[in-house]
């Protein structure tokens, strides 16, 4: 594509601290952000020329985000892939893809077309009823991990089921929905890509961070990872199978397991600027936002060299009350993503500290 | 003072690109931002939750400002002192002081505090008279040099007298507005310190850069300054005195002309992040528009340690129209300040390019 000018308007499909850094990193650039999502002085409305507030359903208000803007691309793997195609059909380029969206959006499609490409991934059984969960469950042995196929994050919308009795009762907590049983990976440790794909197909990945999750929600990344060169050569190779299998646009990221053994396995994809990306704003000359927003405009793909070697550590809930602290430690980086209440959990900011 | 609790409100008199970038570092220390302007959808409010379009010294406006903001600071030294009198008369926190940018806004009270304070300028002469320039030229020989006492900025307001008999044509061209003549400095090279000093008397001073400029207006700055250990250290000390004399609080920068036997001249003083201390952005941690918000935010003060060594190159008018090129070197990093119109001479956006 002509790569976008200096002045032309993005739109943001999501509000939170990913469209709020995707935001800053647009307008260093010479872009004009606009921002679609639900609340009202959001993270990311703060620091943009414009936001509607809408439901991401709402066609009449995607209509008139389409009429304004030049490119359109989203924060949050959750917006209805239909609401990608009544963009794309206004006649308003859009990036990533829905249909990249819609196979990322459902677990079980996601890791079939990773197998599909070569790309190893736990085992897994889709559940459609507790007949297939029983079944599934005598294959794969417990402990097992049972998650809805669609939406869940941080460690929502998955139960461990220890023992097949639980079955049922695991079902239940679901609710029902299409689900996906996922046998255990006996990882040592988890690593992740982040990596990019401009409209021409150029790729470049950023060095890999290990990530340390704490209740099911990342805690710290480091990065670049202290793993043999061979291994990061392996995970860029599926980071680059899966943007082109997918025929992506734009910053993705692919979280993986470790084996004893060294293999890597995929667990998951996140079609958009990923926590566990955050440490190239303090690391990198082209941090993953400012990236993004490069490919989706059409522009040349930055320098993902490594600059320092950073910890990022997530700042949840009550841990952002500790700023005067943070403020004041010399080799590191705040950011703070503006949000009012410091419920339990929530992503409040992250600190970058710079270890070399 | 207290420090500011993330979540306050900081409001910025001025639109411009220094605004922006304050802007952008406030969101990114969890700060909500208010811009007060006389531009709408100016490169500041572009960025910023809110904004104020208004005169400067427009009372009503003023005073809803104030209502909204936990402190106020400003990006532009042309803000009429009387307006952060009545801000503080509203019983608002205000950084830097009225008494600061009254100084700084006039070049003869300026040099005349900074000879009090045991900092060295160039020989000047109050002129408010064709008669006082007459006398002045006699004992500053020519060429010398004639400004404006106030405003004027990018060498705008300022024309060399070259012979004495040009003086009632100089005189005449400044439009009789109070003006002072300056001796020539016969410098070898400019340089410039921005440095910052908190409400409770913290000093911290960014290391030396080194500037060219080109028809008035800065082009590049070098940074840290290939100049000896001692003529750094004597540069941080006049940033000190004049923080102190000034009992400033914020980012300012003082530009400095090194003479042949090495002995540093005050050229001016900005009392607020300066053009010279964008290197900071991709040279340190902590760049230039995060100390002046820590500093006004009653924050510790950042680490101002130069992690690489920047050349910083501004893109002057059509310049900005080689952002294709620029955009794809690999050891840089752009900044765009969202202007549209790229007209000779208007600062559209500048890049950072490391060195080492």
């Amino acid at each position: 594509m002509t790569p976008l000018r200096l002045g032309a308007t993005i739109g943001i499909l999501g509000d939170g601290q990913l469209g709020r850094m995707l935001s800053q990193a647009a307008s260093r650039l010479g872009f004009k952000v606009v921002i679609f999502g639900p609340d009202k002085e959001s993270p990311a409305a703060q620091v943009s020329l414009a936001s509607k507030v809408a439901a991401y359903s709402d066609e009449a208000a995607l209509a008139r985000l389409a009429s304004t803007c030049h490119v359109i691309t989203f924060e949050f793997e959750n917006v209805p892939a239909a609401s990608l195609d009544f963009l794309v059909a206004q006649g308003t380029r859009v990036a990533p893809s829905s249909q990249a969206l819609r196979i990322t959006q459902d677990r079980v499609l996601e890791k079939s077309f990773a197998r599909e490409t070569g790309v190893a991934t736990v085992d897994f059984w889709p559940v459609d009823s507790l007949a297939d969960l029983e079944a599934a469950l005598k294959q794969s042995g417990t402990p097992a991990l049972l998650k809805t196929r669609r939406e869940g994050y941080d460690g929502k919308g998955q139960v461990w089921i220890r023992h097949a009795d639980d079955a049922a009762s695991a079902y239940e907590s679901l609710g029902g929905r299409p689900a996906i049983l996922e046998a255990r990976a006996d990882f040592t440790r988890e690593i992740s890509v982040v990596a990019a794909r401009g409209w021409d197909g150029a790729v470049k990945a950023f060095p890999i961070g290990q990530n340390h999750h704490v209740h099911g929600i990342l805690s710290t990344t480091l990065a670049p990872a202290d793993i043999p060169a061979s291994m990061a050569s392996q995970a860029h190779d599926i980071a680059r199978k899966v943007l082109e299998g997918l025929d992506f646009v734009g910053v993705l990221a692919v979280e993986l397991f470790v084996l004893p053994n060294d293999q890597l396995l995929l667990n998951e994809i996140a079609p958009r600027v990923h926590n566990s990306g955050h440490w190239t704003q303090d690391g990198c000359l082209c941090d993953q936002f400012e990236q993004h927003i490069r490919a989706v405009a059409g522009w040349p793909l930055g320098d993902t060299q490594a600059r320092f070697k950073v910890e990022m550590t997530n700042l949840l809930g009550p841990d952002i009350l500790r700023w005067p602290e943070l403020a004041a430690e010399p080799s590191a980086r705040l950011h703070v993503y503006g949000k009012d209440d410091p419920r339990p959990g929530r992503k409040m900011g992250h600190i970058n500290r710079i270890l070399d």
